[in-house]
């Protein structure tokens, strides 16, 4: 856990509801999708993100996601979910996402989604606004190897 | 299915997705719910009520539902779920909903729920209006012993 | 919250994904039934029932289920979901649920279920054993008026 | 749709449903993974692959997963959800999905999932049988340039 919250600074942490369970009896791969966009939200929360991005008409939008599955997860356990930046382009950004097990103290699952600018006046891409590209190189992470 | 079309006139089919299984591989309670709104909006569409409730600035909003399980529901299947009014009030109306499942031939689910008319500009209940009860009142199922 | 917590000593926290939230930007209606689920699970777990009931070949079906909605919950909010037992028969009992929200203050959404003792070898309702009857009393919340 | 349906020959139509939309009043990301898993269950229904891996032993394990949105989908809509095979490796084969809009008449988002073959009472993974080769390899797709 401790490398865990080196890696991902910005965490939140999820309880596994029995439900998420689909009938092979452990969480559905689609529910981690659910798991990375509650880190992305908590993510742009943390870093008061949102805000900024709609003061300035600017609407974040998915491109593409995935996820790598270690091992499954199981009702009962809680996860923590973290999230930060691996590339910084001109009009976009890509994060990664990692799920920690707490019960099998381990990494369970990866992520990564694109994130694209666009205006939302034009409907089109649009670059990063200096301010908040300075915030998000503040949470870009080294490689890791 | 004959004696659920005469109790069902409007009926939306729906393809169970493995994944809406849970981990005691039927169904999940939390899924007929989604069916419920889907035969719901089926429902309004057909009659053509969501456009002239938004043109009065009507919304129909959800204030009670329920769900009677007879059989349980497992993938593959298609399912039949009809909707119905069971009782018109002065600002709401109660609606039932029958899941027919194809692969056992049998009504699987009931469910029910009450709708109340929202004045959307002053956020309070309001009286259905006459030419919306007179639809609605077309669609009307006498008692089911 | 204090009136919440000595109506519903058992109660599990749950927080409100963003994703949940549907296209009228607040908790679908179904999520609570998920909700619910949750509830119930961790009252098993918390009465270590689900332990007893296996040992005897048992399983707890639910048969019905509703939701009463008093106010809408939107994200991000924090959700304690109280379950306790309404009333006790021979071989099913009721559950009732509240949604309290943090954010709000208030009780949210209130839920019922019935959940039937089914022997799972035969596939037939069957008694609430003594222990666990006796178990499931010392959860028998007096009426609310 | 005739250059959908060439390039996806197995193909599940799928209405999407109003509660799959979330607060941005467009279907969620997390719910084309549930389309995908439903359209990978209808190819190995189709090709009656499921029957012949139980019987060898064998579960199909998804090990990765991504999605690429191109357009959003709202409600009401039908999708037609293609699935084939993108390359076969020795214990793994690469399925890439298709999602049709009717009413946008357009390709709306692509996947691709990566499938494991895992020797269940071993737990790990083993060769795709040859039976099962011969069977996937005649859903290989040429190259999409």
């Amino acid at each position: 856990m401790d490398a865990f919250t080196r890696d991902y600074p910005i965490q939140v942490e999820i309880p596994v509801a029995w439900g998420e369970m689909d009938a092979l009896q452990h969480v559905n791969n689609a529910v981690y999708f659910r798991y990375f966009e509650t880190a992305r939200l908590h993510f742009f929360d943390r870093l008061d993100l949102m805000a900024q991005l709609q003061q300035r008409g600017i609407a974040p939008v998915l491109s593409e996601t995935r996820a790598r599955f270690r091992r499954p997860v199981t009702y009962p356990d809680r996860l923590s979910v973290g999230a930060r930046i691996a590339t910084l382009g001109e009009d976009r950004f890509t994060m990664t996402y990692g799920v920690f097990s707490h019960r099998q103290q381990t990494l369970a699952t990866l992520g990564e989604a694109e994130v694209v600018m666009v205006a939302i006046d034009r409907g089109r891409k649009t670059v990063i606004p200096d301010a908040i590209r300075a915030v998000l190189a503040g949470q870009l992470a080294e490689a890791v190897v």
